[in-house]
């Protein structure tokens, strides 16, 4: 039984962040301190004919101006695609990329300087639709030299297992669909914001709104051309992220220069707008899917065709690229599968990492594809789902690894919950039931840049205080992660929670993690924590069986209390602590978590992508209204399998988050442009769900129990997305008899699926 | 050869200082901060009848009002004087002492609610002079109830060794005197100043202007009735301490509590009046001594009887008893040897631990009394000293264990640079030659709190950037020990300073040292933080050795790079890094210290009083106004043992120092009462040596090498101030043939001695 693993724990920073204690970057204050403002290009490609910052350094209020040739070398979170600059260098690639910064007392004073800067540009032409960016075109027009064939495409992947074309010709039945997912974006609540210091005894010190302190360290080392060890990051208490500061962004670095050359601390933050401009949010796709079933409803064959929009840079978009196809061999069994995916550079703001990278948008063709084919065979869809999902402890086509899998339980609770088999396909015209499962991964095994580290280490310090203090690298960004490191370390320890504090994400104290993407957190750093609070507890453990004469493996660490089984031995902590520190004082230990090896054996070494999976299964009920076509998320019966819910609190609040952004995408988000132009870059044009679009919420969590998580955990953030979205889509189906095969699903859609469908009817009649 | 040891290196904090960017306690703000501000009593000794906080707590601008009762328990740095409050709880025992706190939105609010907090007091006989709290007094006039029979007596310190009242009774040549020293008191350039935050989440955070966060930290424990692992003490950058900011404070206890009980964060910093009320300083002395000798000037025996006036509190004043005594038996070997020193409660500021802590005062006595021996018998008096000198590697009577012992190099080093053997007794009249010697302890081996823990621990981090991060609890307040830590760590794994980064003096995150005080920081934390160093060659060692397939004992860390002996292995230090962090990430390593055990042989577990003992000789010249009184120094020729310089600049910046802060307590600094009340509570009443004052300084470090410290280096921080003191009493004597046997040398007293000799003289000739 655990004590503190599995409770719903308020986070250790709640009563801070509630009261307003706590320190995001933009609360970082120093003397002295001069602030940052961009220059960004109108044109969204145009050639950089001259820049004449004079009349902007002439400012009396302007520090320093700095400008593309100032810190001309090339970056990307991936090593492969080292393609986007601090600022603009030779020509700009969208509306809105950064030309030049100007340093100034105040912001006034900055932008009055952003305003004097002289910019002469030559326009080129701009790709801005993806179809556009896959054929040949001029050298000159191209938006990167290094695209192949003289295209716009950045990345192509394509990987192909059991002839799958010959599989779909072979199969009884089969769909072709194409679907179309606008892009959108994170919209998270805190604005970028950095602020950096530097002098020569410190160096320099970066307190950025970052995912990922590791990669912003090693960005800035490059390209400033600083040793590692000269830089510091801090990341700060931050305001959501969900892939939106989960690569090194241009201001930071800009930043980071600035205080460099004016010797003073330099602090940028972000308008809205700005954050809207520096996007790195999900790709706009195009997709193609076929699948092919028997009379059953087996799965036979699964194919898929991909073009997703990067925007101007890479970003995270080669593995963007590889998951749109890899992460459709899940939760079902298909052993004939291919896929490709053709990654294209347009002139708009990149895309990137965004909750559930890479697998929501195919997540969706999938799953309403199922749904149609269930309809063609009529069989109910749950059904379908039941016959074709991956068991426990098997690899996939492409050897993913599967554990521990809860899929068919999270299904059939929400079919049981949202009383499904009653319900389904008999509500009145207007509403409707969807269902639809999805799968994701706990953490890459594979690290951005490859390295011999382990994937994430965590120290632990105990002094004479009776204190532990764990040092990680793991970023919280809102998610918890902070709080899951102490449970673990006190559940181990079997200490009250209070006296367990986290250090994190300061490159400077905590050991490398790699930052909080891809849901690797819980997974890799609470694995971690758990190893060197073992090592811990058998420090411990030795002093106190020497000293008390008890066998070392009776000890037992609980209630705050240092125990033998057999009850010969009853200390408190403090007592425990005193005679492990005896002699040498406080304990340093060290744990860390190494992703099993790719490729090989199942039982052997054998991994894949990661080393767990999540599953869930979610269904929705709508409400369409066929005079404005406006639909209405009533209810949404969610399960997830997260292994365990070290805190059951936080898992509920990452599903219900999920909903809630699931809803978004499917129902009313979109960045739009003109000409190249974000027409949407506030809160008032992007309309993300409100708390009265909210719907009811019924969560049920599965704990599988995976045999290589901390306590049995897998993750909890970003799988539980995947199934709303076609849950919904499905469900507007079941109310009113039209497939929605572009998102988001606005009422002009609905509308004119509804008038298409009667005219198909009328002309079926006719 | 070293490459970073024993190089003068600038401060790793230096450039920081230098431009502003040092954060003092001061210096911290933070949002929503009150302001604490104190009413202190204007009775030296009363009763406190009433207190009325209602008018103060109803004023718009208070926000909280604390007074004795709020903090009842007692407290003091020893745990065997638990004699002070945080404020005044039944009575006042000195004027200045706290009597009530007023937390405000801003200082003036602050003030204006302490000055609405309404005081009776009755008033009591007030004890003033040592010689009075000696007698036995009405109970209800003690200061204390706890006083040893009815009188004000605190503590009696007493040793006799071989019957030093016969030895002298035997001696040849003895010569009886007596000495009296004003009051001194610290005089660093930063007023003590604290900032508290409290809130569920993390608990207190104390930061504060502090010598020792670890007896802050247990103090703050205790009086709050909080549990040590909810607080954390940050001694941030300090300036200057000399023991003045070496005890916990209640200004510190009184800040911390209203953080607490207002929610918020809350500033304290002292006006310079508040620095002298708070003192702690040197302990006005009256002391009479008796030394023989034969006619050679051998030291035959010692006595000491001794009497300090601690005022009204027992900060470190049993220490101060014994030390007055104890450091007597050096650096001359004295066989016969006995003291008493009585410490009594007086109702003034209380008397602590200043810059030599216990021996300056009786330096002077001894070194003055020695010179006079030899002016008795003819002998000059460096000659006198050179043959009374204890040698290295021996035990002194009272057992204190001398390890390498450097006095006679010092003394020969300043006889030549000063050209003494010419010069002395030859000047012209008014100007005059005057030597002393003097010794000091490394540190004290025993802790003040018994407890298991070693005295110090130092942790190490090492991770892939190639940066070693020092983790300490030393203090470093302005006298380097930060630098000095980097110092060792960088030259035991062959790195340029830069790689190293000190993380000190933080309770949460660096292992406990027990403070800067007694001088043992270089010696214990140098030597914790050399074997963490040595550890973390080992573990890089072993994974080079490894993978290189050289023999581990081969391998050498030099340079920046890790070589081995034959030249095949010639790695970068990255490289060495990457190698060593491959497969488990960043290392951690833990060294410590601990003292040899007291008592017992010298060649086995033998130890005394510290693990190893500083020496010096000092040579003053000065200039006397036979007209005016005036004594002007005019060159001081200081040597100093500090075992091995490990930054020469800074061992030459502690000497210059000692010199300053000595000439200022021989002729000009005095703490004055009238009644009671300190009269002289500035800078410009209380008079240290400005840099017109400051003589020519010719500086010598004598390296002996000690086996025991770390690169062989002792203390000297303290030890230089000792002779400083008596060369200049003694030198007086040369220019114009007076005895000083006060302390401060003023003009009046110079005039006194001029005309008492004349008087003399005329009595003679009559």
């Amino acid at each position: 039984m655990t004590r503190v693993v599995g409770k719903g724990i308020p986070y250790i920073d709640a009563r801070k962040k509630a009261t307003g204690q706590a320190m995001f970057a933009d609360d970082y204050k120093f003397p002295n301190m001069l602030y940052v403002k961009f220059l960004r290009s109108p044109h969204p490609h145009a050639r950089i004919v001259s820049i004449d910052t004079s009349r902007a350094e002439a400012h009396p209020g302007v520090r320093a101006v700095a400008i593309g040739r100032d810190l001309p070398l090339g970056f990307g979170v991936l090593p492969v695609s080292p393609d986007e600059t601090a600022m603009a260098v030779e020509k700009v690639r969208y509306a809105g990329e950064i030309v030049a910064a100007v340093a100034g007392e105040t912001e006034e004073a900055a932008l009055e300087g952003v305003r004097l800067v002289e910019v002469r540009y030559e326009p080129i032409r701009a790709f801005l639709e993806p179809e556009d960016s896959l054929t040949e075109c001029a050298p000159e027009e191209q938006i990167h030299e290094h695209c192949k064939n003289g295209t716009n495409i950045h990345k192509i992947a394509s990987l192909r297992f059991n002839d799958p074309e010959a599989a779909l010709e072979e199969a009884p039945h089969v769909r072709t669909l194409k679907f179309r997912f606008a892009g959108v974006t994170h919209a998270f609540t805190e604005p970028m914001a950095t602020v950096a210091t530097w002098n020569e005894d410190d160096g320099l010190v970066v307190i950025s709104a970052t995912q990922v302190p590791h990669y912003l360290h090693r960005t800035l080392s490059k390209i400033l051309g600083l040793p590692l060890h000269r830089i510091r990051v801090i990341k700060p208490a931050l305001g959501g992220g969900f892939g939106g500061k989960s690569d090194p962004f241009p201001h930071e670095l800009i930043t980071a220069h600035l205080a460099m050359k004016t010797g003073r601390p330099v602090k940028c933050r972000f308008s809205r707008e700005e954050v809207f401009l520096n996007n790195h949010g999900r790709h706009p796709t195009d997709m193609t899917i076929s699948v092919g079933c028997d009379d059953d409803g087996k799965i036979q064959a699964l194919n898929a065709d991909i073009v997703i929009d990067g925007g101007a840079f890479g970003s995270f978009g080669v593995v963007t690229t590889y998951y749109n196809g890899v992460l459709l061999q899940g939760p079902y069994r298909i052993d004939r599968f291919g896929f490709r995916t053709r990654r294209v550079y347009t002139n708009k703001p990149q895309c990137g990492a965004m909750r559930g990278h890479g697998a929501v948008n195919p997540r969706y063709a999938m799953e309403v594809t199922l749904d149609v084919l269930a309809h063609d065979l009529r069989i109910d869809p749950c059904d379908l789902r039941l016959g074709n999902f991956l068991p426990s402890n098997t690899l996939t086509v492409g050897q993913l690894r599967i554990t521990s899998n809860g899929v068919k339980d999270c299904l059939l609770a929400v079919r049981e919950r949202s009383d499904w088999d009653r319900r389904y396909g008999k509500l009145p015209f207007g509403r409707g039931l969807g269902v639809a499962c999805g799968f994701y991964i706990s953490g890459s095994a594979l690290p951005i840049i490859w390295n011999r580290y382990p994937q994430t280490v965590v120290h632990l310090k105990l002094d004479f205080d009776g204190g532990v203090v764990v040092y990680s690298g793991a970023s919280d960004i809102g998610q918890g992660s902070d709080t899951v490191l102490a449970q673990v370390v006190a559940e181990t320890l079997g200490l009250p929670l209070e006296r367990v504090h986290v250090k994190a994400a300061d490159t400077r104290h905590t050991p490398v993690d790699l930052g909080s993407y891809s849901s690797r957190v819980t997974f890799m750093v609470g694995n971690a924590a758990l190893k060197a609070a073992e090592k811990m507890k058998a420090e411990i453990s030795r002093a106190v069986a020497r000293e008390k004469k008890v066998p070392e493996d009776t000890i037992m660490f609980t209630n705050g209390r240092v125990v033998s089984e057999d009850g010969g031995l009853d200390l408190s902590w403090d007592d425990g602590v005193e005679i492990a520190l005896a002699g040498r004082g406080a304990l340093a230990t060290s744990g860390w978590y190494i992703s099993p090896k790719l490729g090989g054996d199942f039982k052997g070494a054998g991994a894949g992508l990661s080393p767990s999976y999540s599953f869930g299964a979610f269904i929705s009920e709508v409400e369409v209204n066929p005079a404005t076509g406006h639909v209405r998320v009533v209810k949404v019966w969610g399960a997830h399998d997260c292994g365990r819910a070290l805190n059951p609190k936080a898992v509920e609040g990452q599903i219900e988050g999920c909903i809630h952004m699931g809803l978004g995408q499917a129902l009313s988000e979109e960045m739009r442009y003109n000409a190249g132009h974000l027409l949407n870059s506030n809160f008032t044009d992007y309309r993300i769900p409100t708390a009265l679009d909210t719907p009811e919420m019924d969560i049920t969590i599965v704990e599988s129990n995976d045999p290589e998580g901390p306590f049995g955990a897998k993750e909890a953030g970003e799988g539980p997305i995947h199934p709303v979205l076609p849950s919904i889509g499905n469900a507007v189906f079941d109310a009113v008899g039209v497939r929605m095969y572009e998102l988001p699903i606005t009422p002009d859609k609905v509308l004119a699926a509804l008038k298409a469908r009667k005219n198909a009817e009328q002309e079926q009649v006719s």
